[in-house]
């Protein structure tokens, strides 16, 4: 019987094991959790900080007893620190001190950490000063302890996903919030036009924005935190939050000899191997497949290591099965706002034509009350005319998360941009048009660009 | 120069027409329309009986004006009432009297009409006396000259779309309502377990529902209308609406010598040509291509409509467009209830061997507020594994609508069950989960039945 090892026990570790238990009932595959969290939402932090999950226990997309019921084992507060491919075991440290784990295969879900920027003083405060980085349960637990002693005002550096989502969950609890943000707009994973919209929403909950700023130093002074930056950039706070991106963990499998590839990510293919034979990799930790560019990103999202740990797990068994990549699409609420993109915006089409085109359509027929418009943007290939990418922006309750979905399937099987009002798509006068939005952006994308 | 005639000015009139002034800038189509409403949305008739829409005037996609300056020339209340296809010219009617129409391309979008079922008293009895079919404004106007009445009970019916959308209108206005549908269920479009939870949603309406009952007579009395009907149905009522579905009106292009299809709908070729030369037709008067059946259906949708209207325009101007075929893909609000589906159902998946899956899947992640079950039933083929079908329902603001539409964009590229689970679709824990309800549904499918 195969011994089944998965270190990590976020999307893609916990969606490995259990597709291996899934296929393979007799397998038990043994998860190693560096903390105490398996399969903790790592996407619903914010939400407990805001207060909205009252009780972060929630957050566990399954229970200890869930995952031990769907047939994992468990190693909790575990951290694996050396990987012998050739002995095939891992060398792990708990508590209970060092031990060597046997294995046939090995998944590696080790995830990402969250990129410390070279700002003076941030080595130096933690938690106890009120200066935090966000990606761990306790890293949360950290910051609630602080947001617990009711501070009045919060620095938030970076203004991307994480970023929008913690300034968002900081005024929920009427917190006064400064977001900094190096690039001349805040989210910049979507086109400027976009980006000012966001920025609007956040303005309107009384977020001050300072973008195109770099945050150069924090201080602890006797009133408290003193954030500085470029153009003169001074503030005092509180709280200051630095969220400005991840980069993948590799330490581990960088013991085990396994190549790196793009951004430093561990290189796999689309089997979810690695260079190493019995180890597989999945996840934050991996450079992913992009299947409209044909080549290898770093792109970590939630989704996708769900769907890597899947392969990575049926290939562990013996399986064949691929990867069959990603187009980056995401989505991301912003108080009363929904931001969605998925492919590729022009400048990253790399060997393409693209060519944007913005329209603005109506949720539903204006004639029925609560429409309310849609910004979209449509990039194609000016030469073959494919859909390379689409960005979205507009309510939350515009259903903006699900259209973007149909350019994703659409993108999926390569359609072109002018095919795309042949979908049969539903329409009553309440929910749509008889050209849904998602259509009539592609209609003027045509027109414009065709 | 083309001369484009168009004949109808619901949704495949006006697309046909605006489909060739975009094409061929100098050509300016003329469209007869046997009513002085243009371009009305027939599906927002029951949100203006509501009192939702209060000024009727809105219901039009677009004034008079817009089609004019959109490129087509209008002859309202000007009724077609014979082609000589020889001769190239149609005969209309109008309070000009009669003339002769030349074209060298004709568009037949005349629709369809309401069922007359065999009720005894139904020919006898009329809006004057509250007695009502609906389809046109004209219907709509004589509906709400009773409404203004104030009449304190109605009964409804017929149980399909429009049926049940009236239901809603009526119990808006605080009318008393009677449901009676001739099948065991209401809304017979989707499986029973889907039809019971609208049922569910109706009675918490307080609308009175009576399936398996078909009505046999109205009658007028001293104490108003008494409609009565199968096992001891009867019941008194200030006004009955006579919903039961429509009926292709054929009647102009028999005149030509078109020939009829399935249902007695026009038959057209997937470029939208009758067997009459230079005689196209779309709409709800033509039997419609299904993708996935490969052969014709009659399915008169305003989505369809639009479509087909199109593609009539396009070859109208010696083009080779076709239609890629319908889905039959459709959403229904009521109350605050949406029922989406799109491609077949088990009996009507004719040629494959149909298996559905039901699965009950959040709309967004369980630990952030608000979360609402949808209910997804899956069909796919047991021998090749396609996806056939989807049909779900959920809370009104749950995506239901677009959620089908990514199962519309799968079955369209003849996608498997099993393939669903990779797309990259969004997520963000306040409007969706790693794995979206759509692929945990197939993924169910793929367990119990793949």
């Amino acid at each position: 019987m195969t011994r089944v090892l998965v270190i990590g026990g976020s999307d893609a570790g916990i969606s490995a094991g259990l597709r291996v238990h899934e296929l393979a009932p007799d397998v038990r595959p043994l998860l190693v959790v560096a903390d105490g969290y398996p399969n903790f939402s790592i996407c619903g932090i914010p939400y407990h900080v805001s207060g909205e999950v009252s009780d972060w226990r929630s957050l566990a997309h399954r229970t200890r007893a869930d995952l031990e019921n769907a047939g994992l084992d468990l190693r909790l507060n575990t951290r694996a620190v050396a990987v012998d491919p050739d002995a095939r075991t891992v060398t792990v440290t708990s508590d209970r001190g060092q031990e060597q784990l046997v294995y046939d295969q090995l998944v590696i879900g080790t995830g990402a950490v969250p990129i410390r920027p070279p700002i003076e003083g941030l080595n130096q405060l933690g938690p106890a000063d009120g200066v935090h980085l966000l990606h761990t349960m306790d890293d949360t637990f950290a910051l609630t302890a602080t947001l617990d002693r009711s501070p009045r005002s919060a620095v938030v550096v970076g203004g991307g996903y994480i970023g929008l989502e913690m300034v968002e969950a900081l005024r929920t609890r009427d917190i006064d919030v400064t977001l900094v943000e190096r690039l001349p707009q805040v989210l910049s994973t979507v086109d400027p036009e976009l980006g000012a919209l966001v920025a609007d929403e956040l303005r309107a909950h009384d977020v001050d924005i300072r973008t195109g700023t770099l945050v150069h130093r924090i201080e602890r002074t006797t009133a408290g935190l003193k954030v500085s930056g470029s153009n003169g950039f001074e503030k005092r706070a509180d709280v200051v939050l630095v969220v400005v991106g991840v980069r993948p963990d590799t330490a581990l499998a960088e013991t085990a000899g396994v190549k790196l590839g793009v951004r430093g990510a561990i290189a796999v293919d689309r089997g979810m191997r690695t260079n190493v034979d019995g180890i597989f990799a999945a996840g934050d930790c991996v450079h992913t497949y992009h299947r409209l560019l044909g080549q290898d990103v770093y792109l970590p999202l939630g989704t996708t290591a769900h769907k890597q740990g899947r392969v990575a797990g049926e290939n562990a068994l013996g399986g064949s099965r691929e990867f069959t990549g990603s187009l980056g699409t995401q989505v991301l609420k912003v108080f009363d706002l929904a931001i969605a993109r998925t492919g590729l915006r022009d400048h990253e089409a790399v060997g393409f034509r693209p060519v944007t085109v913005e329209t603005v359509a109506d949720d539903h027929k204006a004639y029925y009350p609560g429409a309310r418009p849609i910004h979209l943007r449509i990039t194609g290939d000016a030469d073959s005319g494919r859909l390379l990418g689409a960005q979205l922006v507009g309510h939350r309750d515009s259903a903006v998360h699900k259209r973007v979905d149909t350019y994703a399937a659409a993108i999926h099987h390569a359609m072109a941009v002018a095919d795309i009002e042949d979908l049969d798509l539903s329409y009553t006068p309440p929910l749509g048009s008889p050209f849904d939005a998602v259509q009539t952006a592609a209609q003027a994308w045509v027109r414009q660009a065709g």
